[in-house]
């Protein structure tokens, strides 16, 4: 049988299991032109949570009472598609459940052995490539720039830290426990962080960790570390907009930072992006990170949860911090 | 006697008259490498209400007691500067007053006759450098872009909007009265525009005059007109961050726009800049304008007070909206 996870009903503001709803039904063939995959390992992103609101958006919302949508690694157990063979392991859209029926579209083939299949779903997939693009692609990160990081020890923040000390930049930033912190500088590279939840003055926790200010903020959150990062930017510093997760579950659009005439003053850019739109830094990035993993240059870390009747539970957990570094589903065994 | 206007006490919130003083000197007498301008027009803009707050930026605040400074255009009355000769007209910052000391640093010598005096002040000077630097250094308008400018009719808004139309973008604005909306579409060239006073919704309004949504905002206003444009952008649209008057008497920091998550979806830029960053682009820009100016590509219109006693007046009456095209305080006969 295939279990599978489905939109039970939209959440307004936060997110509960009760919006999701587990079924089973059997598991489909492929028709002419289509292959099915038995799902291993499957990833909760923070981006999910605004496919759950019928917002028109760059990407359609989920639909009540289908399967979600997730990217996953999984290995095609059979086929009628002439790109892929029983046996493939293979990267792509598929759905929150153990197996799915793929045309291939959008799907790609990876290579099992030389990192853990999981690794397709973090740093050499969707949240490291966001990483890079946002980094070099959009902030034009240059060595010693100073960059400011939140979130920083979560999917996309663990990398983004890596990348811009590889690069020769300083990094500071913050996440949302002590050990998360301590892991940042002792695993991640990062050279200064704290720890949001125990700061009095966001703006004065930064000016410590960024003494000479911030050329590159990588917002993942939003809010008010948005605003305190915006007022400890210096003049001609680049803002990438990746994220407001703090404002995900927002039953109402929150106001933006105070004090916008800094970005005039200061002559700041700040760019919103979707990592989809670079498919070709993508590919750049691919190589390089591959090439940084085997020289252990680059560190990785997840958080897993098993089986798919626990994604739910992984991704609200996600959305509050409880992963470090990625947060992965494992379905199956490799 | 030289009529000065100094600051007499930091404005909190909204500047009024008594924040200046009017004081009377003897003329002075330019030392070596010095020279004595009689000044004939001064500029009065918005970004000065910044420079009357002690605060820290791009530009150091006006000092209290000081003679306030000003763009201004005059006549060479007396020269101990090698580079300047009795006679010459000249332009660059000196004060509100009627009679300047300089050592000649950013003093430039202008031609008298081709165009009146005052241009130089506005649609040949800073104003107008600051449309084109917006427009296309920044924002990087491309023929057939929908362009939308608030304080349309302004010394920046008015040149913007003419400029986009010059590229072939289709140009909308918005102003605050219905004589000055009439005039954007007669004379400035507009495709369409509104009365932000009589809206309802800013957001409706600006859908109105821009059904194809914006791919341009030349932000001149801030406040609940910025977060209407925000709404209104296109994909990869760009927000040139030129000024937001509506906040510069503003007490408190106010919150930036709802909705900054758009900034992500659809992947905005937005940028804010200062004109004297780009030296190269306005020397182009002035070549190109004179040329337009002279075949008629290009209108221009001034709102002129008389006296330097008036100055703090039509400076405060521009801060609401007092003014069409570029305001000009007349301080002598040219």
């Amino acid at each position: 049988m295939n279990k599978q996870i489905r939109l039970a009903s939209r959440p307004s503001g936060w997110v509960k299991e009760e919006n999701f709803t587990l079924t089973e039904e059997a598991v489909g063939e492929p028709a002419d032109g289509q292959l099915l995959v038995r799902n291993i390992f499957m990833s909760v992103d923070p981006y999910m949570r605004g496919r759950m609101n019928d917002t028109k958006s760059y990407i359609p919302p989920f639909q009540i009472g289908e399967v979600l949508q997730a990217g996953v690694v999984g290995q095609v157990v059979a086929s009628r598609h002439p790109d892929f063979a029983e046996g493939d392991y293979v990267t792509g859209m598929l759905g929150w459940e153990n197996f799915s029926i793929s045309d291939g579209t959008q799907l790609r083939k990876v290579v099992a052995g030389a990192v853990p299949l999981s690794y397709y779903l973090g740093i050499l997939g969707m949240p490291g490539m966001t990483a890079y693009i946002g980094l070099f692609t959009i902030a034009k990160a240059q060595p010693e720039d100073t960059v400011f990081v939140s979130a920083a020890s979560g999917a996309v923040g663990s990398v983004v830290g890596q990348l811009a000390k590889i690069h020769g930049c300083y990094v500071a930033g913050c996440a949302g426990s002590d050990d998360k912190v301590a892991l940042l500088t002792a695993e991640f590279g990062y050279d200064a962080a704290f720890n949001y939840r125990n700061s009095e003055s966001l703006s004065a926790s930064i000016r410590e960790v960024c003494p000479k200010g911030i050329d590159v903020d990588f917002e993942n959150v939003g809010g008010e570390l948005f605003e305190a990062a915006l007022w400890n930017m210096r003049d001609f510093g680049r803002i990438a907009l990746c994220g407001m997760i703090s404002s995900y579950n927002d039953e109402q659009l929150e106001p933006g930072p105070r004090g916008m005439m800094l970005i005039i003053g200061r002559r700041l850019r700040i760019q919103g992006f979707i990592v989809s739109d670079h498919p070709e830094a993508c590919q750049e990035y691919v190589v390089k990170a591959s090439a940084w993993l085997a020289e252990g240059k680059l560190k990785y870390q997840e958080t897993t949860a098993e089986g798919v009747e626990n994604a739910p539970a992984a991704f609200i957990s996600m959305l509050t911090g409880g992963n470090v570094g990625k947060q992965i589903v494992q379905l199956a065994d490799p």
